[in-house]
């Protein structure tokens, strides 16, 4: 007879094979289709979300999990066995406390929000996108009660992304870098002239930006036997499984919103997804811990390798040979300055390392101030200029560059921006432990050699997949909990020397 | 109350769906997917299959069948309603008789035979596919059984890719062509002489005959809003729905096996599928009405298009625009008469439009010997061998270029040949009753004016989906059934003129 294990591996695979499916939809809506296919496909990736929703929460699997708990109840808890019944557990637990109504209802809000966003965002009018805005809060905060919570409703969406991290944290997390980060802008503000970044608006030949960049994301360890990379205007990366992970880049004439970032950026996502260990396969554990583990491999890759000197010193030559002409003046040195310029500015998908926090706390902060009503949807546009200007010294910007440059509040939930900062910050937290482990890192770099630190990853990180919590697992990997420390010291020692800070 | 039949549609509809995605899945693979894919693709596949075959053969929907037939008994029978049940019920009432472990096994035995087959034909090995081809012959004989059938095995699968037509019908057909080829080809070969086709071997740029033959297709009337071209090994054209259709196609440096001539054939199936109806949308109406139909639209476009002489005098000089160096000696009768010339040969997908069905009816022969036990497996290459002289005059080849040519026999079922005779032949017949209605199609081909012809067969075929039946549709389309008359009359014409012959 088979196990009940045995039973719940099998729906648990078609849940998995099903939401891998829907990822192949929409990677090809993004990359390749006609814009003909966009009615046909809503309809066909609707079908397969409730299928595998429906699949997931049927009572069978609460049974199947019960049985399963039992059988493995002597298994050590990071078993892959046991973890699959703990992690599936606390999925259901969470999945199934969600009206199907509410789920349908929240699905439909997404997509008639898009447009209207879109629209409100091209004639920089919150007041268009404002009813759609309530609509997004009022949902987050249904599902918030639906969840359960203490007293934050954000918590309950944060265990969503980011299972086991509370809001206190992050607010502890927010606050350590606010100290650090508000006076260094400042600081480097007063020293901006010792980093010239022009070079970066010359005129790159774009083909050969991407077949470079697809050069430089495999010789980082980017497996091209099991992924590939293709344009779309919105960078991301998906996984079919660890077999069939898909990046994507985009590029213009300049390297300012580099082809060559993107790309590192999403294979960092895509390294992660590929060195999933195989026994995780076609479980829930086959993808990474969590947004902010997961932006925390991107991270990794694309700031602390891809935006250091060694990096450079390295990958200058070829760069230089891709273009000769445009950077016949130019030498490594210039080109590592030139890509770690701080400037506030108020677009946060082009902001630096270094101010790049700043705007996800706003953000945070004003959803927190949403859900707990200290903050009225019409009042966003005034608390979002306000905050800007505090953190950033920025005067007000149309509401496009303002409160309506990202798409995130068209998705009909809220905190999904947490995820950037706990990555930035862990990313620093890792590469501590790393160096640790690999004290000539930096010279490795230099000679091209990036599979023991990849290798580092895979072992301590990528292979466990989701079987941890990312409290759990910044525990396993750095043998502390999350701070901000390792990043401050970080962005204080590399922006102190770029910039001649005291 | 919602009626059986709003309820079996929005059941169709989700099949529908299931059955589309499941071929976004082949596209990619085909197209795009990186190598380490496979295993988890075959996985999600298999799912969406069997779930498209679960949801459609429920008891639920007998009952709304029965239910949805006495709501629309007062409809006439070409309406959509009436259609979607009888289509619905005749497709229900088939897929039920496969048991599900056959279906499994059917399925398994396909992905096993294909490599196989790769390795018997690379050594050019019959021995080494034989086991695989007992065993497709064996499931192809138990499908029949389960399906049904007076007398012939091969009825029963033919059924379930033309509908209605009888293999008494396919046998007529194949004696009427054989009286006609095998004397024309003889014919032909003593004035062999008459056309001069080395031109095609010249150096054709790879990029240019891809992006001519998009130009082509697209002027033809395939609407890149609602499609788009990919390259493949094997050229096929999916539809995701009419609104997104994928063609593929392939290249070489000579133009033998044309990249402009596969686009055109592929395109021709993707004109169809964009001009289904969109009242069929989403229900199993929604694609072409059989194999021999659908090619009929692929033959009609690229051989009775697109190798006649006006369509040439339209297109030369922009052909020879894109290769100026190539065809600077040549003219628009030149290629006329290269892409049209007739050689015996011992390759299916190379050979012209004279000989092909030659190659169709040989191995159609041979499927229903071995259905009815006057053939078996062992004696296959002989066969072959022995049919190939007697029909094209050609000595015994390697079996790499004879009998295991073909994937087919790797499908666990037979008679899928038929179609591309129907579709020859059919194609002639259609194009008879098109030049009734437009006579001077021969000038508007010369000016480069397609959508007259293009708005013909979608009104009189393409609109109407698989709404009826082959021969229903036949008759029809062109006011008479389906006979070799038009064809003949064709053929004769045609490369009588060419070959000078009397």
């Amino acid at each position: 007879m088979t196990s009940a294990l045995e039973q719940l591996k099998e729906t648990l695979g078609e849940v998995d094979d099903l939401q891998r499916t829907a990822a192949v939809l929409f990677w090809d809506q993004e990359t390749y289709m006609p814009p003909g296919g966009l009615a046909g496909r809503a309809s066909q990736v609707e079908l397969l979300s409730r299928l595998a929703h429906e699949r997931f929460t049927d009572a069978r699997v609460d049974e199947l999990l019960e049985q399963a708990a039992r059988e493995t109840a002597d298994q050590p808890a990071s078993s892959d066995d046991a973890s699959l019944v703990r992690v599936s557990r606390r999925l259901y637990d969470r999945e199934v406390k969600l009206p199907i109504e509410l789920v349908a209802e929240m699905a439909r809000a997404e997509s008639e929000a898009q447009p209207v966003w879109a629209e409100a965002r091209e004639k920089s009018d919150w007041k268009i996108f404002e009813p759609r805005m309530r609509i997004t809060t009022d949902l987050a905060k249904r599902a918030a009660e639906a969840y359960g919570y203490t007293d934050r409703p954000l918590q309950a969406l944060l265990e969503g992304t980011e299972p086991g991290v509370t809001l206190d944290q992050v607010e502890a997390i927010f606050s350590g870098l606010r100290e650090t980060i508000v006076p260094l802008v400042k600081h480097i503000a007063e020293h901006h002239d010792a980093v010239d970044d022009s070079v970066l608006d010359r005129h790159y030949d774009e083909q050969r930006q991407i077949s470079y960049s697809l050069d430089v994301v495999q010789r980082l360890g980017f497996d091209l036997q099991r992924g590939r990379q293709d344009l779309t205007r919105h960078p991301f990366c998906t996984s079919f499984g660890r077999d069939d992970v898909r990046i994507t880049t985009r590029v213009k004439r300049d390297i300012r919103d580099s082809c060559l970032f993107s790309s590192i950026h999403e294979a960092g996502h895509g390294m992660y997804e590929q060195g999933v260990g195989a026994n995780l396969n076609r479980t829930p554990m086959a993808e990474g811990a969590s947004s902010g583990v997961h932006e925390s491999q991107s991270r990794l890759w694309e700031n602390l390798v891809g935006r250091s000197r060694p990096f450079w010193r390295h990958f200058f030559p070829s760069f230089q040979k891709a273009f000769p002409h445009v950077l016949a003046d130019v030498d490594a040195e210039h080109i590592y300055r030139a890509v770690n310029s701080v400037q506030p500015s108020y677009i946060r998908v082009d902001s630096d390392e270094v101010t790049y926090n700043l705007h996800i706390m706003l953000r945070t902060e004003l959803e927190i101030d949403l859900l707990e009503g200290r903050l009225q949807v019409e009042d966003v546009p005034e608390a979002w200029n306000q905050k800007l200007e505090h953190y950033l010294g920025l005067a007000a910007p149309p509401a496009a560059n303002g409160c309506l440059q990202d798409i995130h509040w068209t998705f009909p939930t809220l905190g999904g921006f947490v995820g950037y900062t706990m990555g930035n910050v862990l990313s620093a937290q890792i590469m501590e432990s790393v160096r640790g482990d690999l004290p000539d890192l930096d010279d490795q770099i230099e000679a091209g050699e990036f599979s023991n630190l990849l290798g580092w990853l895979r072992t301590n990180l990528h292979e466990h997949g989701a079987k941890f919590t990312p409290n759990e697992l910044v525990e396993r990997v750095t043998g502390s909990p999350l701070t901000v420390d390792a990043w401050v010291r970080y962005v204080r020692g590399k922006y102190g020397e770029l910039y001649g800070l005291d």
